[in-house]
């Protein structure tokens, strides 16, 4: 029993532990990838005993669920983009994600969420339940679709923008799309992303 | 001396030995990554002798570059695309991309490319200029830009539609576009590209 490492360990129940799994888990996905990533060290980092790790989350597959979350609450946020209605969505979810990512650099958790996605299958099916429930399937339920277009093909359309733009922007960071301003790639990239969610898809 | 293993494998100067040596690359870059692939494996697969991998192509690193090549050679490609003008360029660059990675399921080398650039940052360095020397660049070259934009950063948003659709058509599999038809796709994505190859992007 080493009593020493005990008293460094927050002890079970310790309200602000299981935030600081998790965003430790986020920086270990966003750095190691799904694979790369262990309970072990997420837990040394988060100065917790493992034990309190399989606790609160189970499985590294069920923390990495928890932990790919946004920064914000996607039941909050998604929820308060939508709510003005569909004029200048395309633009107010641009400017959303981008001035998120923006602030997280490649440390964020969508970049561990994409890496352990294209090198795990378990990761692929994690971020394609997560985007669908948490992001697409709101924006789904929000769009007018008067032409019969299926509204989770313009929310996946939307998605496709989304990823490749974070991609290509922070991941690749090819210039001169990773060092433009937020403004040029709001003017930019929003009306795409509005055309996907209003516009005339057919033709 | 193993002279059995000697006659399997094919004699220095072989003509096809070297693309069969790209095309096995191709698929185990496709299959395990950047790190996961090695020379051996390669040249097991392939049928060759080791040596004969590093006579053709030096070090991993170039035989990745040479190996995630599209099928097509994008030197005759890209020209043969863009040829006709800008008018419906949009929607030829769509629609060749979409058939090339149908064609090719998940076992394209764009997704052993996407694969080894998220996880290995010398990969991420090879996709960028592999992209910017033989994709973004043509493109840039290609596009008219009145309003004084940089035809790269149109290049580089329409690499971001592109390898974003490639993402979650193929790679995340997200439904109903990972099995919409190539003209829903095209009718959908392609006014997308030729905005920004052409269109105001200041609004």
């Amino acid at each position: 029993m080493p009593p020493a490492r005990r008293r460094t360990g927050r002890r079970l129940g310790d309200s602000g532990a299981r935030q600081q799994i998790l965003d430790t888990a986020s920086r270990e996905f966003a750095q190691h990838g799904f694979d790369g990533a262990t309970i072990r060290a997420i837990a040394a980092q988060a100065e917790v005993d493992p034990a309190l790790v399989h606790h609160y989350f189970g499985t590294k597959e069920k923390l990495f669920a928890d932990a790919v979350r946004f920064p914000v609450d996607p039941a909050v946020a998604l929820p308060a983009l939508l709510a003005p209605g569909v004029d200048g969505l395309g633009e107010r979810i641009v400017r959303f994600f981008v001035t998120l990512w923006d602030q997280a650099g490649d440390q964020s958790p969508f970049f561990g969420v994409i890496r352990g996605a294209v090198s795990h299958e378990q990761s692929a099916d994690l971020l394609r339940e997560f985007m669908i429930r948490e992001v697409l399937g709101r924006v789904a339920a929000a769009v007018e679709t008067p032409d019969g277009t299926d509204p989770m093909l313009r929310a996946t359309l939307v998605g496709s923008q989304l990823v490749g733009l974070g991609m290509v922007r922070y991941l690749l960071r090819v210039e001169p799309l990773a060092s433009a301003g937020i403004d040029e790639v709001v003017a930019a990239v929003a009306p795409t992303v509005q055309r996907y969610l209003t516009g005339d898809l057919s033709t």
